[in-house]
């Protein structure tokens, strides 16, 4: 008898994942909320891209974070500084966030107060993507750093992804990143993904990504 | 009917992979090959350190390379440029290799043949250090890039590796790394641990990390 019941709780994970997603994105829509789910590797710099892009989007946004790590609170305390609410998700060694996760976090904050939620995702480029959370957009971060192969050799985040940042793009000359090669494969992958190159140290290409976080929060919400 | 033998079969699987971590290693023991599991972030530089230590070790070890990937095999083109058998895993979309898939790309190997496998596991902090595929070490990549509080965020990698190799570090001037931390948080997770630091474009460290990998290969192997 355990058996079966072990088997129709990890039915019911499934059904209630994307069950989840559409009742957060219930919730979500009837706040008036836009949700942007942040992802990428581990250090491409998506904690980093938030701590300058607060700034610009609390002047005319009520926002608050999601913040998924394994089982810190290293990143929520950067944005917590930045003067937003803040929630940590600690997955307890599971490297992607699912739509419970995001659901309960959310209720630490005032939703009737709140336009727009961004939930930066436990650092992996495999698995996060997988998961739908009750966001609007996924937005994916590649560093120059990791390598331009990337976008063939983890398709699933790029595929999914509004928009991809293109970051620590004031490193590109000390690294062997072949910036035609990557608009190439993007092509390929999704061709109608919006891509931004930002430099977080070089404060490069951050209000163009702002500006555009901005419309399309106004897109939905005006 | 149908339920109870699903559940049957996630038991199965979680018994196989240490039966077959076992079996693996009696099996790579008993041919007297070492085994070296390689992990990292993506685009932490993995192939690239492979691809320098490569001309080293093959002078003196005939050695054969694993690569796992999700979709593709551009890894193991370039590592097959290096003149050494390749077997390619691909997992279609899993975020790490297990005992079984390590086990069949060795298939492709004339085992009596080889004294030493480095297998390159998937890109991912997270997922590849739960699993044991019948290695005798495990070897952990950070980059400089990926920032030094990569440690305390995805312990369990850097606590199961034998040594960590810092890559990159000809690019530590232009990031926000902090070595100190680094070097404090490790003799927190795992003071045991070996640190090699190496940079592939300007071949910083590779001799140190090649001469080690040797000795560890004499220790098993004499």
């Amino acid at each position: 008898m355990n058996e079966i019941s072990e088997i129709n709780i990890s039915i019911d994970m499934l059904n209630t994942n994307e069950e989840i997603h559409a009742e957060n994105k219930d919730l979500f829509d009837g706040e008036g909320i836009f949700v942007i789910n942040l992802m990428s590797a581990p250090g491409s710099g998506k904690t980093s891209i938030l701590e300058k892009l607060i700034p610009k989007l609390k002047q005319t946004l009520n926002m608050a974070v999601i913040e998924g790590d394994l089982y810190t609170t290293k990143d929520a305390e950067r944005i917590e500084a930045q003067g937003v609410p803040v929630a940590q998700i600690n997955t307890a060694g599971l490297c992607y966030l699912d739509g419970g996760m995001v659901r309960e976090a959310s209720l630490n904050f005032d939703l009737r107060e709140i336009n727009l939620i961004i939930i930066e995702n436990v650092g992996c480029l495999v698995s996060p993507a997988e998961f739908d959370i009750g966001e609007d957009i996924k937005l994916c971060v590649l560093s120059v750093t990791e390598g331009n192969d990337k976008p063939l050799k983890y398709p699933l985040m790029f595929k999914k992804s509004t928009a991809i940042i293109l970051n620590k793009i004031d490193l590109i000359g000390f690294t062997d990143f072949v910036e035609d090669e990557f608009y190439k494969d993007i092509k390929l992958i999704n061709d109608k993904a919006k891509i931004f190159k930002t430099s977080c140290t070089k404060n490069l290409g951050i209000d163009e990504l702002s500006e555009w976080i901005l419309q399309e929060v106004n897109k939905k919400l005006r």
